[in-house]
């Protein structure tokens, strides 16, 4: 079907994406009256690809996307980010349920259970709203070229070919992320056994007994929704969470904060294990999960009707690699240079498809890199470094330096933090503001958590941290601050203008030391 | 009871302050052994007072607080700023449970009825810790002198009376804030009718029919809050709501969403309308509020059994202008230049006792300009331009120029919007992140609303607006950004690196049209 000359609104893309997510007739939209040569074909339209072709588009360049999906955005609003907010605040809503349980206007919470497979259903009746708004903006608003609902045969450094026709660009971009990974393991194939992009596809019954494989962000967040729900949950993790290699900056009081917090909720966390096998029963649904502790080698039977795997994702590079010879690195990732150039001239590659960390800021700077460097305009990215989120039933977000990372770079570290060092949660209902004020009044202990990490000498802020509600987008722009070349210091953050009450205190703490020369704790 | 040398834990604070909220007897904390004179006696610990004295302790000055009240920390906690979060948080809430009435996991709400009386026994009950943890705080950590439950007596500009003692200070710091104030009708006095402090300390009955009066912020939060307990509740406002001359920069289409959402929820807004009497039953109980027209002089009779008055708070200035001649403005506020020096040497005032804005960072703020000029360091406050922000069952906050300002002062104004304009609220689930999740999926035209305003010339961003959940502790960096003597471009901004799914999309919104060297509307 070939949409370019049509105005479609974002009612009538929700059908026609649901339409066209049940056959494979592609869905084109090119100014055929335009005869230049595209800059760059981005093979891929999720973040990457989408905010990669809009900046080209928006410098005054020519792009074509063509993605296998009859959308735009990839797979963030259709199986991982969006869906992981939604089940991240029921996870939210529910705890606050359990915790007020007949208390004030909130019913009985003892047998509340509420349906994970339900939840899939609404975000999956959902979904379609996403994928037609980008659909209907990237064409209305950022005039992008795209062809969806079509797969992309590369042909080579210059040509793809997609819905039975070759296109040509003086440059590709390739941008279409990574798959999840299983576990070397028997019994991964059983019914009852998934990954987040088969729990939306694919899950068809209620879940009565959950184990997660897997200590990743993923892990931590999918268990924490499962355990909300009323769904007991055991969460397997090889090391302590929050603790593997693709977290970093992780404070220990924030970690134990957040740690605790999921054990107090009822979770089941086994560290230090891995899994061995799943097994199932004979009509080959899962049954059990077998781990071993890594230390004693000594095993384990998790009995479970319902598996969800979090181990990770896999770079989607091979067809790249084949037909390209792009260097590809250990872990599959396609391997980029600042300018996210691969080893292969004209050709860029971006989003997850290079590796970790596999972050929707990195998709999207990575493709707006991409598109400025072919555009002529020199540009490197450096993502080595960034602010860093995510949920329990708590939302959870960090920048910068660690307590214990400050206190090996810098001899006089201050350290301002909510409750103070040596004084009980319990005893101190703050940081308290939007979504943890019903806490601070019925159970401080659980209204979060904050601390700022300070260079007594420069007075410069070193680091971030914060558990709670309502402080992740507040992180953008500390990062932001945190990371000019003139940094931030405790005096300019004392001279802000706070919006009371605020979900993190930080601006108000570090003016009630700002006033003195030789900075303390607080 | 001297304190001073005593280490009061939190917790022990906490019985503190109750048992003496019921006795005359001071609460004394005084280094004796420090011969020095006080460099300022602060007459009030409340926001500015304690923000001030911590300042100047900081700063190695010598300081002392007189409250009236056995805490420190002022209304905030007691009165005003939390219980409005408190009850805020309870409104988003219940909201959320009844457009979720027999979906998902949630009960029927159609007879969901809250207990306000209960919310405020809940406030009550647990006021008392953030009481504890101001003078735990102030004691332990800040190293303040304070004498507590006791009034101050001005002898004069140098002395003050408190605790049958007299202390002498080089400089006085007069921060007792401002009191509710009645309008000018009879019947304010009778059982029934409270304003924000009176409800509190004295509600005494479940309220079934509320009459709200006045537009003001705490008007729109309060009623809120009723109509969503399940008490049918009539808001009453001289002007359209949000455009009194208390708030300023609020942008048409933002306060359109703001009310209209309001309106949906059942709230009955009734504007261009003024209070004529409140009439009792024979038992000296309220039961209906007589209003007018404003235009044509019409009256209309709202029956009730409950009446918040929400018009407006005057400054407590009348003791000093009386015993210190300051000079004191039409509304009562004591005249302060940006020093917070009164016309009176050595006198300075702070906090809401100098008049409007009301708020939090004015409060501190104030208190830590006065406390650096004390001790020597110039400085000035200039409060005239700040973020701000209040809760319907939302939370709204915006910060720089409206829509509508911008346009009357740059001539290239572009808009950058969610849902963009022309599109139906409906067909777009965004903004949506933390707190809109649910809805989005269900009611979309429910998750938020959000607008940019960038002066396209320049290419610096002029406003930000956002209704949701979870962007208000991000406007007090975003106005720092904005305030700055360079700005803040949209191509900073679309540099930026967001956590995504973030609340307000202003990030990746700016990166999708920052590519262009000619800026346009998205």
């Amino acid at each position: 079907m070939d949409i370019t000359l049509t105005q479609t609104t974002n009612r009538q893309w929700v059908d026609l994406v649901e339409e066209y997510s049940h056959k494979s007739e592609p869905i084109i939209n090119i100014h055929r009256e335009d005869t230049r040569k595209f800059d760059a074909i981005f093979i891929g339209g999720g973040a990457g690809g989408r905010f990669g072709s809009g900046y080209l588009r928006a410098m005054g360049g020519r792009q074509l996307i063509i993605d296998r999906w009859p959308f735009l955005g990839g797979s963030c609003p259709h199986q991982a980010c969006v869906p992981h907010h939604l089940f991240s605040e029921a996870a939210r809503e529910l705890d606050l349920m359990r915790w007020f349980s007949g208390k004030l206007w909130f019913p009985d919470a003892t047998n509340l259970r509420a349906s994970i497979l339900q939840m899939v259903e609404l975000f999956k009746s959902g979904r379609g709203t996403a994928h037609a708004f980008m659909n209907w903006q990237s064409k209305e608003q950022l005039d992008l070229e795209y062809i969806l609902n079509a797969s992309a045969t590369v042909i080579d450094a210059h040509t793809v070919e997609a819905a039975g026709e070759r296109f040509y660009a003086d440059n590709l971009v390739l941008g279409i992320g990574a798959a999840p990974l299983s576990p070397d393991i028997s019994g991964v194939g059983l019914h009852g056994v998934y990954n987040y992009s088969t729990f939306i596809e694919e899950l068809d019954f209620e879940p009565q007994r959950c184990v997660v494989i897997g200590g990743s962000k993923t892990g931590i967040e999918y268990s924490s929704f499962f355990q909300a729900t009323g769904c007991p949950t055991t969460l397997v993790a090889r090391k302590p969470l929050m603790r593997t290699s693709g977290l970093h900056h992780v404070d220990e009081d924030l970690r134990t904060y957040v740690v605790d917090g999921m054990r107090k909720r009822g979770l089941t966390i086994i560290e230090g294990h891995e899994p061995v096998e799943i097994r199932g029963d004979s009509e080959g649904h899962v049954k059990e999960v077998v781990i071993r502790d890594m230390s004693t080698g000594e095993q384990q039977v998790l009995p479970c009707d319902f598996v969800f795997l979090a181990t990770g994702e896999r770079p989607r590079s091979e067809h790249f690699q084949q037909v390209l010879g792009v260097a590809v690195g250990e872990k599959g990732e396609i391997l980029v240079d600042k300018h996210m150039r691969t080893s292969v001239p004209n050709i860029y590659a971006i989003g997850d498809l290079v590796g970790s960390p596999m972050e929707m800021f990195k998709a999207r700077k990575s493709g707006v890199t991409a598109a400025r460097n072919i555009m002529g305009e020199e540009s490197e990215l450096d993502w080595t470094n960034y602010p860093d989120f995510l949920h329990s039933t708590y939302e959870i977000s960090w920048v910068g330096l660690s307590e214990e990372e400050a206190k090996q770079h810098f001899e006089n570290v201050i350290i301002i933090q909510m409750p103070p060092k040596g004084v009980p949660l319990a005893d101190i209902p703050l940081p308290c503001a939007e979504g943890t004020m019903l806490y601070a009044f019925m159970y401080p202990e659980l209204s979060g958590f904050l601390k700022a990490v300070v260079d007594g000498d420069t007075r410069k802020v070193l680091g971030f941290h914060h558990v709670g509600f309502g402080a992740k987008d507040a992180f953008q722009y500390l990062d932001y601050l945190l990371r000019r070349p003139e940094g931030l210091t405790i005096d300019e953050m004392g001279n802000m203008n706070e919006l009371f009450l605020n979900p993190e205190h930080f601006i108000q703490l570090c003016r009630l030391r700002a006033g003195s020369p030789n900075l303390r704790d607080l």
